[in-house]
């Protein structure tokens, strides 16, 4: 089969792939009907990351079941489905607490290599979740939104507890900041703020519910957050980016008392004590259990009440992934799907 | 009248000072029943913190009103009142909201000045909860404690979502630590750990609820709560030290998707952004609102319900406040009542 394979920074190749077959007995064999290029692999992309030697690339799929182990029960051969990044029981003491990418028994590199043709899933019946039938073709990139970025929107706008009489604000215009957005709207937030410097991502945005745009960063984006919001600050923030930059600024635009949801990988992130003690804030946020969310999700999707799908800009037959790459790391596009 | 000035490290006096009238309308003037000394009244006594020329010390009152502003209007002469450290207006949108130590008119130094047999309390209808009348003297110190180390540790199992069900973790056996056993216990959790190498606090603990002791720090410590956890860690952990050992300690004592109530004030912590990133936990605390919860405190203790006075362990009449003081940094006491 063929699938996508990083060689070094910048240097990413549709190559011909062994194609998977089962290895436990709790697997899936999924023929991808979509994969696409995420913020976190551009890492590896710009030599932030380690690449050690060939890599199989893409953790973002959906697909049509072709073979299962034996112990699987909850999905069958034909069954359109998704899961998400990280392959997890959904029966254990975490999992049923809601944080399936801590299950005790998770794979967080499961999926990977879902750029390509064919992917293996471990945990299947835990991992998967099938859609009420074959979707349509308009709703295939929605539904590749809720394996990763629209799940960890979401979950973002959870942790921040967005809902009715908030205001939220958003750090981070990419396709996760931008369905944290549509995740506050439909979970009832008054107000949402997006911090955008882009016309693009700004008009998106609005598309999915903001209400107000911030175009200053840093200190001076927290002063305009605090002027919007009677110089309390707002309830709810949502931090999708993972710099001390970003994190500070989404703490520093909360009101005392009030939740940043944080779900930006982050990368050379030192929080100072004494300041969050001061703030008065709650914090929480990590990798977004996603799995969680996915029967909500999916739903919302089906009966096409949102359409997260809006932030694929860019849409390439898989052959072409280094040019979808390219497009992300120079920011002309802001997410990538790869029909294989 | 008499009250305690601290000149420099470890030099504190009792001093004739000038007893403290009305400035501002809305203030009271309580004749102080008792006082005690704070485990962060030691940072100057210790030299961690600065001393800037003879210092008033003191924020933890209860005691008579003998005056009011002419602007005061839910507390009269006579009352028996006890008040935060924090002076707060308790009307705003943030005291509204439950978070009177971040009021838009707190006054965060408001009584300085306890240790004394007057104090001025400004803000006094927001800072101030009358006893339901004349409290026996033995409810004295559980009130005192009430207006700070009861409130604080009680914030803190609220904000580590103490309840039923939860294992909670404690680390800290400080006058702070030992109450958030006795919140955690009347929160209804089901199991309470406490982190103590100290007899005598152990046996207090256990008192005030505390199931398991665990006498290990650090990594042990953390390894320990596992164990004793199904491998999983604590659905609460309370953090009551404040130090970045202490916070380590409590982020990863708790499980994914659980919660660390951090009350200790943080001096020279910064949290590593990756690390809690992956932990999956959340993170509330701050310095406490005591406010919020003073009038179901104040129920519990007249009910007799709960004893948290038996934190002090050492009463001393406020002339002696220099052994009160000594004795609590060589830690013969676990905390240090003054009578006026």
């Amino acid at each position: 089969m063929r699938g996508v394979i990083m060689h070094a920074p910048g240097d990413v190749r549709v190559e011909d792939r062994e194609t998977p077959t089962l290895v436990e007995t709790t697997d899936a064999i999924l023929r991808v009907a979509a994969a696409c290029v995420c913020k976190s692999d551009l890492w590896p992309y710009r030599g932030i990351e380690a690449v050690d030697g060939p890599a199989p690339m893409g953790h973002e799929y959906v697909g049509v079941v072709e073979q299962v182990g034996e112990d699987v029960e909850n999905i069958e051969v034909g069954d359109f489905v998704l899961g998400s990044f990280f392959a997890s029981d959904n029966t254990c003491e975490i999992c049923r607490a809601g944080y399936q990418t801590h299950c005790v028994h998770r794979q967080p590199g499961a999926a990977t290599g879902a750029q390509s043709q064919y992917v293996r899933v471990p945990l299947a019946d835990g991992t998967l979740v099938a859609t009420p039938g074959m979707p349509d073709d308009d709703l295939i990139p929605s539904l590749l939104a809720a394996s990763d970025v629209l799940g960890t929107g979401w979950f973002a706008a959870v942790a921040a507890e967005a809902g009715p009489g908030k205001t939220v604000a958003v750090v981070g215009d990419g396709a996760v900041g931008l369905l944290g957005v549509l995740a506050a709207k439909q979970l009832g937030a008054e107000r949402i703020i997006t911090m955008s410097r882009h016309a693009d991502r700004q008009a998106l945005a609005r598309e999915f519910g903001a209400t107000d745009i911030v175009t200053e960063r840093g200190d001076e984006g927290v002063a305009r957050v605090k002027e919007l919001t009677g110089g309390l600050g707002a309830h709810s923030v949502i931090e999708a980016v993972g710099t001390q930059e970003s994190m500070m600024q989404a703490i520093r635009s909360t009101r005392p008392g009030g939740h940043v949801g944080y779900v930006g990988v982050a990368h050379d992130v030192a929080l100072p004590g004494e300041e969050l003690f001061f703030s008065g804030v709650h914090l929480h946020g990590g990798p977004a259990p996603v799995r969680r969310f996915l029967p909500e999700l999916i739903e919302l999707i089906w009966d096409r009440t949102i359409d997260p799908g809006r932030v694929f800009d860019l849409t390439l037959p898989l052959e072409q992934a280094a040019e979808g790459y390219r497009a992300m790391d120079e920011r002309r596009a802001i997410k990538v799907l790869l029909a294989p």
